[in-house]
């Protein structure tokens, strides 16, 4: 039941005639979390080897660049205890964009025919919150088996480059080549050598053009029906296919979650060690009632 | 070599005399987060049954009330971007307090010894974030295996009052009655009962004097060598040892760290009715460089 | 040219038929404060007599309440230096609503017709502040005669209550017996005595209904062609007129500037006093590109 | 009584021997700002001439640069209100350092003997607020005569260099060859040329050193009793005196208020053109309680 899907055509057809809406009733606002079952929480809990635990996130995004135009704000205060005393602070941001390591809602993004299962963007958004498909929805996280597919190790390049996107075809046969599968419900963790790349060329996301993923790689989230794509490069800019969203009109069409601006360099250094490239995966999202995302520190346990 | 540590005294001498200043060395910063080894996250998996997963978490507390007088920020804001279009929002918070659920980072409390491991607050205590022992010392998480100590159940009652605080020697009871064994690097869950407190009474901290934990729960900290108390009601107040600080103290003295204003109603019906009381437990705080703490979404895998 | 527009229809026709939109101009951003020429401003100078200086602010809304479901963030840290040292802070406000004084720009309010000048909110709003009527348009403040019309005082009564809201008509008649004359480009500075209606009642604003000015005001308010209304109270609410803006649509209709939540009953102890209801007014906003307005501290000079 | 304090004793010895602790009480929060009585605000409203008005404040810093590592937050929110619609937004930020305008509160900074009438800071500073000397003790503004002092023009180049600072001689100078004297109360403006310097070299600020005013000015607004220095570049950096406080010393010593960061070219200009110095001054802080200062645009009234 693969598809090919890569032209502005052949994508929006993959998006009007087999997005998931309705799959889990008109008013679900969970996606395709909502594969995640008990048993495949379970199998990933199973999967645990050595129990070592990395983080998949960038720091918290404090410092202004040419990829953070609007850093997130720490002020640290203290007051005095008696003989001893007590600091606290106050952390503000915008967690979308290139710079925080966060989790997009469904409701963050929506094409021409609307938004996650049908709705209106001027029927749900208001400034206190939306009404419908936030963050909330997730409130009890992600814990599912994850799968890395390291393109930059099938490639044999230190990392992905403008000129040669990664397509959903691509993402098949380093499924095939790792040995992999990817299970309903997996968390999808794309590798494209951010890393790498920062350490070659301007930080990825500086100017107008950046290498990433095709939207071609949509049929691929829909075919394997995974409920979360993890990446550390995010779609290609521009998008070749003259859409308005490409990779994430995931959100709106399949449900599939996205977290965006992952650090995958050492887990990718560690599944190519072991020669295994499944693991827990844990995205635990701040429960913002009607929240666009939430910053998040995704762990996986190997 | 437990230890009953009671009376003002009795406590002041437990600090100076058993704290894990140099433990891990001078310059360590993990505290008691040092006892999770990959070992003891591998136990917390192997301990998943069903695969359930419950969070932990309040609301992001964005409603003013009376024990939430700082309500956290949430605004959204959205923009079109063709024929459809993104919502983003911004977040900022001070978690500290009674109503967001969070990690305390080691430097959140000193006494008047100094921070945790002898550090002064003058010399790592600066404005856009502290120099020492900040929560993104714990950057990896928290993956441990949990231990729930049911307090009301244990009591039969529906939840802790001001006249009978939670004493370290009951935690101990709890321990024997429920037939677990703290192990080191665990984490120590402490339920109370706040949400039922709260359908009786004013909201749990309204006012100046509230239930919780006794200062002689600091000696079960120690004896157990947990590595983080994850807590519904806090310390009691006043905390009738005249200390500037009670439980709390367990972050600058053994490097303990505090999941403060945990929901754990669910997860206590929950291990009651299996009548098992471990988990897995995942705490993920976001990697604030020098932050004193962070918001959480505290998870556990039943 | 006095108009008296008190229903529905015949407000719905003063705002089509008399609006200012291309009076000063298709691309016009700063309104009716246009009328505030430097022969206004020197006019305002010379009305100066004993040199008093009265603010109309309330305090910077910190405190949570009724009317402040969103108070403003206040965050205090320090640092040393050398033997000595600074503190800072960090403020944080969304200052509509009641409980800030503060100034609103034109783009902050629209009908069904568009915005000040007619411009549409899609092609003006984005996330990081609008492209059209800025309350950077008014980056050189508003230095102008202000005219206090005082209602209370007028009726003779403590403050302006439910059952009778102050209407246009009324206006008129405080100028005759004031003996007062408004001037294009005065500040028109309407009490209605809330400070003296929270001594008696639950503070303006909690609940639903409200007293306040009637849309009938929106005629006082072009015909007399002011170039800012300071007030009190608001519009009352319910409008009574089912209309969506009720005196605030003279933000778009009339490019009239609001001040919004003045501290009145000083000022008008004062004037009433003196026997005299014009005095220098002045408001400085802050200069927000694209800012919805400002908070704003109003200084009157008598 | 002129003073001429240069080195870091004779500064030392003017600040500890000539400072304006209790000269208004020792429960005084105004210091200097006492200087500004209805008298002389009278006098300033008698300058007013043909009635101009000019804003000294620079864009709200929303964009993050060299000079402004911290940009303020400005995030606009919409909603729909029947056939129309409301824009709001959320301003944040933290004012003081090199971007903002701003005036600093008389608790912005301490040296060793403590703070502004000889407050300890760990005994008035709190998380919330201070609780001493903060920005609302100003909340009825400042209203003043002002008097420009051209230095560039004075010394016919174009900006204030590093080689050679602004000293309190200089300023002497400046006023005899202006014709102009200085007035208890009246406010200080020190236009160095920060506007052309920017578009010259770095911007202002950019790097530890930086020109501007040596400490020496300490003694020139002692002996003119001004009640505010309002200037574009701030102390020369280093301060070549080995001292924790140049020109902000006059904070805590003399209780003079500080509008940092003006934007004075077009105000020099147009004293130039005219052919005089002063004119009417209006700084207008947001009254928060206990702050360090606040964003402010002041405004000038030829």
């Amino acid at each position: 039941m693969s598809t090919d899907a890569v032209t502005h055509d052949e994508i929006a057809t993959l998006i009007s005639t087999r997005n998931n809406w309705g799959r889990w009733g008109s008013d679900d606002q969970r996606g395709a979390v909502n594969l995640v079952t008990p048993e495949r929480t379970r199998a990933a809990a199973a999967s645990v080897g050595a129990g070592t635990v990395m983080s998949l996130s960038r720091p918290f995004p404090k410092e202004p660049g040419p990829t953070n135009r609007k850093p997130a704000n720490h002020y640290l205060m203290q007051e005095p205890r008696g003989a001893g005393g007590m600091a606290s602070d106050y952390l503000g941001l915008n967690y979308h964009g290139l710079a925080c390591t966060h989790i997009d809602a469904l409701n963050h993004a929506w094409g021409e025919e609307g938004m996650w299962n049908g709705r209106q963007p001027e029927d749900v958004l208001r400034p206190a919150g939306a009404l419908w498909a936030g963050i909330d929805a997730w409130s009890n996280g992600i814990v599912t088996r994850g799968v890395l597919l390291d393109v930059p190790r099938h490639r044999g390049v230190g990392y992905v480059t403008q000129d040669r996107p990664v397509h959903g075809r691509e993402l098949h046969e380093i499924c095939t080549a790792q040995g992999v599968e990817i299970q309903p419900g997996d968390a999808v963790v794309v590798h494209s050598g951010r890393e790498e790349h920062d350490r070659h060329e301007e930080p990825w996301g500086t100017g107008t053009a950046r290498p990433g993923l095709h939207a071609s790689c949509l049929a691929f989230l829909r075919d394997t029906d995974c409920s979360v794509l993890v990446w550390d490069m995010l779609d290609m800019a521009p998008n070749g296919v003259d859409m308005d969203w490409a990779v994430h009109a995931a959100l709106y069409a399949f449900g599939t979650a996205l977290v965006d601006n992952a650090v995958l360099e050492p887990l990718a250094d560690a599944c190519a060690e072991r020669g295994r490239y499944d693991f827990m995966f844990v995205a635990a999202p701040l429960p913002v009632a009607g929240g666009t995302g939430s910053p998040v520190n995704p762990l996986v346990i190997l």
